[in-house]
């Protein structure tokens, strides 16, 4: 058996053109074109690359991209003044921080001060708890394209049984939550799971996000099984010439993809989703913010 | 086997008088002495029996108890009104605004109204996103006392698999969580769950949340597990006499008393571990308001 590979980047583009077709809707019907600012300190090149992706595709999509690039050594105090200016800029429907940020600078209280409305990337403590408590609210962008792909593979989610592997705040624990809220019975597992591949061969859904190259293999994986890999780890690879490197996932996929029923390939997969979900974030905080209800995108 | 019971009400007993002795403590060296304000709208009895034991135990471990009984009729407005002024209140550290509210008030509003600092329930979207977060917040005090009772049937938490059994935003959902904080992992089950017998007979730890009186039998139990019933459901007891009643929990005790390794009864499992925990909030959050670090209750 071999699996279906979902396509990650076509679903990310249909998903563009929705966001495009919201953007022309609330131009025409509102007199509102949403407005995403994107922060950038320092001059970290893997960060460079992705906020002008950002911004390219924010622009394509009909929507108005401010940039702000700091120096290095900006202030956590200039930084906080940047962010309360963007909080009261009526233009500004969501706001984005690059993350990592430069080491003196305190993370927690820059995003704890984004307005949790604005708050496009879902990391305020308050739209965390939203997703606890099943409330409407932005919701972390990777962690939703994840769930979308595996919607794309297998349709209604409801009692399926998804193993999460890794527990980030960043993607395992709001997946572990969104898969939950999709009616999933949900297992958390991380670096401390006694027997983690017997756990994950009981996996209908199972989501890699550890950081660590092809950590699970083919044979943790249940026949028939829906795989996503959120994994993006970037090796040697030495069969396409001197110093060349390819990106792997988390997932052995060249021995998965014999087992399971549909996965994600690295790159292709979950990665292009993450910056469609946050067009399409932009667009619910616009509408939220205006008192109009979301729209599902 | 017979299992241990687990003694809630010794536990809770135990650790109203470690608050009491915190709050000694605060009087000596800080001249602090902590208050939590409680507000009954309505004249549910459950609701009045329940609080007036929550203005004693606060009393007895040496805080201050600011209670607030409104009408059944009280407007939303004049509730919020009432919470903005114990937020600003500097004699209050706790605010508690007892459940279920009158129907033509919005829940929702009023918890998010509460300062998160002062919200000793753990209800705010906020201290539900600094569990997902891992950060110090205030933690919800029925979860807490599962935890708690866990770690003393079984000490350290880690490495063992814990299955949840209910998704409530008030047990299911923050119990997981705080689960997963001790480095359980984590398998949270509802009604949508496949098969929810043969998930149950993997935990160590079965955390049964769920409202239905006996729903998870003796053979859903692994030899040796510590089950922890949160379920508190009044049961016709006719051997008792006419009319007369008596509590029973989730978890059929006398099967499931005969398989495990530890068991919470019902009453006296539980239950009492919820108010013990209020209080420990309420001097978790006079110290943070403070600038005072935590102390580990």
């Amino acid at each position: 058996m071999t699996a279906t590979i979902i396509d990650g980047k076509a679903r990310a583009a249909a998903l563009r053109e929705d966001v495009a077709g919201e953007v022309a809707t609330l131009k025409r019907d509102h007199d509102v074109t949403p407005g995403l600012a994107v922060v950038l300190v320092g001059e970290d090149p893997a960060s460079k690359v992705y906020v002008a992706n950002k911004a390219k595709q924010t622009v394509a999509a009909g929507m108005v991209s401010f940039e702000h690039k700091l120096t290095e050594e900006t202030s956590e105090a200039a930084l906080l003044e940047l962010v309360a200016h963007l909080n009261a800029d009526p233009d500004v429907d969501g706001i984005l921080v690059q993350m990592p940020l430069p080491r003196h600078i305190d993370t927690d209280r820059v995003v704890e001060a984004i307005d949790p409305a604005k708050d496009v990337d879902g990391l305020h403590p308050m739209n965390a708890g939203k997703i606890v408590l099943g409330r409407p609210g932005l919701v972390p962008c990777t962690p939703r394209g994840c769930v979308i792909l595996a919607k794309e593979a297998i349709g209604n989610l409801a009692g399926k049984h998804a193993v999460v592997v890794g527990r980030s705040i960043l993607v395992g624990k709001p997946v572990s939550l969104l898969l939950q809220n999709e009616n999933c019975t949900v297992s958390m597992a991380h670096s401390r799971t006694v027997d983690l591949p017997s756990l994950c061969r009981q996996a209908d859904i199972l989501v890699a996000a550890v950081g660590r190259q092809e950590m699970i293999r083919g044979d943790w994986v249940k026949p028939g099984a829906c795989v996503i890999d959120v994994g993006i780890n970037r090796i040697p690879a030495p069969e396409k010439g001197d110093g060349k490197t390819r990106l792997v996932g988390d997932v052995a996929f060249e021995e998965a993809v014999e087992v399971a029923g549909a996965i994600t390939p690295v790159p292709g997969g979950v990665g292009p989703m993450t910056i469609a979900c946050l067009l399409a974030n932009t667009v619910t905080a616009a509408r939220l913010r205006r008192g109009l209800p979301a729209v599902d995108l």
